[in-house]
């Protein structure tokens, strides 16, 4: 069956999440590095740890939570002005350089982004970014209430797309995410930002960092199964990858 | 209500998931700390990804591909002999120093293993030890083909003991099992190994390394709520914990 829609992560594969870093070293110079990578590596965490406990709240609540975390384990103040600032800015990070040019050239599909993100967070965010006017849906999983990989999630697409999964081409460049979408039923291509040969080479480093180790946990490939039927570096391979399958 | 049983995580609670390290450092000299953060980092995941993509497969499963994962993330040979040699040295990881004494000490009530590991792990590692005749009873979540902190993991306790959750002390180091069992609606005591100055000072070394990065994830309370009502540094601190509630 041929593909009609294809649905976009938002954290990660439209939009960089490294792009906060400037945020975080304005109010914290010299901290913005291992900050991030708590905070991003805690974020997705809690949105797992929530789901499976039943008790379920908005990414927004989850994204203030997480930071609270990192902030706290490296020392720096959580006072709430500071924690309002940062989960804001997450609503103005940056897409990728070739994010508003590949979704032009796919322009024949329904397009349209799947995000843990609570809806006022995605629509501000696609907002600031004018991806808006490529996309037919922007869905947040807080109807669902419970965050991918959980296929409640997934689910929303054929909801409000009415496009069947069979026919629906998932891009993400989070491995947790690729893995999910590609149990749910979905058609799966998998964004690769970093090698899995410069992954190795950082966190090899003695002693590593804390980007490198964030890249090696969250930036490769799950070995669970439900490998992707393409692997792309960039957006701009998308149109290839849909007309093939 | 006063506790009539106390229920214990194995792995980082009455067991070092650390004292893996030697067994790595046999088949990959120079290379323990790094795998031995990557496999633990993500075998907790995978149990989180597995149960809420409703792909259950038991501990020894995920066990094995995280650590695949992790020695592919560092370049290292995955032959089947050596990822066997792993796995089953998984059961032989040592208690802490005081645990035989602490449920020596707690004869009164009655005690458990309530652990994320198969049956078979589980019976080799509480063998092996010499743990097994101070335990009434030793669980896994096998029966229910879900992983902590999916309730129907912490269910398992009264099924088993006959106790309910208002008469339970269960005992963590874990921050992800904290948050778990207290929503459940266990009393909950957390066993503090590392303090969280020391955690800070260790992570804002720069760069921080492995161990480092692994303990500011994992080894403090989580910021989800369900503070446990006790925080112990160790096992021998329980009795008075327990006559306390």
């Amino acid at each position: 069956m041929p593909i009609k829609a294809i649905v976009f992560d938002a954290y990660g594969t439209l939009y960089d999440t490294n792009s906060i870093g400037p945020a975080i070293a304005a109010d914290f110079p010299g901290h913005a590095e291992l900050v991030t990578a708590l905070w991003r590596s805690k974020q997705l965490e809690y949105s797992w740890l929530r789901t499976m406990m039943h008790r379920w709240e908005d990414f927004g609540i989850v994204t203030r939570e997480s930071l609270r975390y990192a902030l706290e384990t490296v020392g720096l103040s959580t006072e709430p002005a500071i924690l309002d600032r940062l989960v804001e800015a997450q609503n103005r990070l940056t897409p990728y350089p070739e994010a508003a040019q590949a979704l032009d050239t796919l322009s024949g599909y329904r397009l349209a982004i799947l995000s843990n993100g609570s809806q006022p967070m995605l629509d501000a965010l696609v907002a600031q970014s004018g991806l808006g006017r490529y996309l037919h849906a922007v869905i947040s999983v807080d109807p669902a209430r419970a965050f991918k990989p959980d296929p409640r999630a997934y689910a929303l697409v054929e909801q409000h797309l009415g496009v069947a999964p069979a026919e629906t081409l998932f891009v993400t460049g989070n491995g947790f995410d690729t893995a999910g979408a590609g149990s749910f039923g979905f058609h799966v291509a998998r964004v690769e930002r970093i090698t899995t040969d410069a992954i190795r080479q950082a966190v090899t480093e003695q002693p590593p960092g804390a980007t490198a180790m964030f890249r090696a946990l969250r930036m490769r490939l799950e070995a669970i199964g439900f490998a992707p039927e393409a692997v792309v570096t960039t957006l701009t391979e998308l149109p290839a990858v849909a007309a093939s399958i």
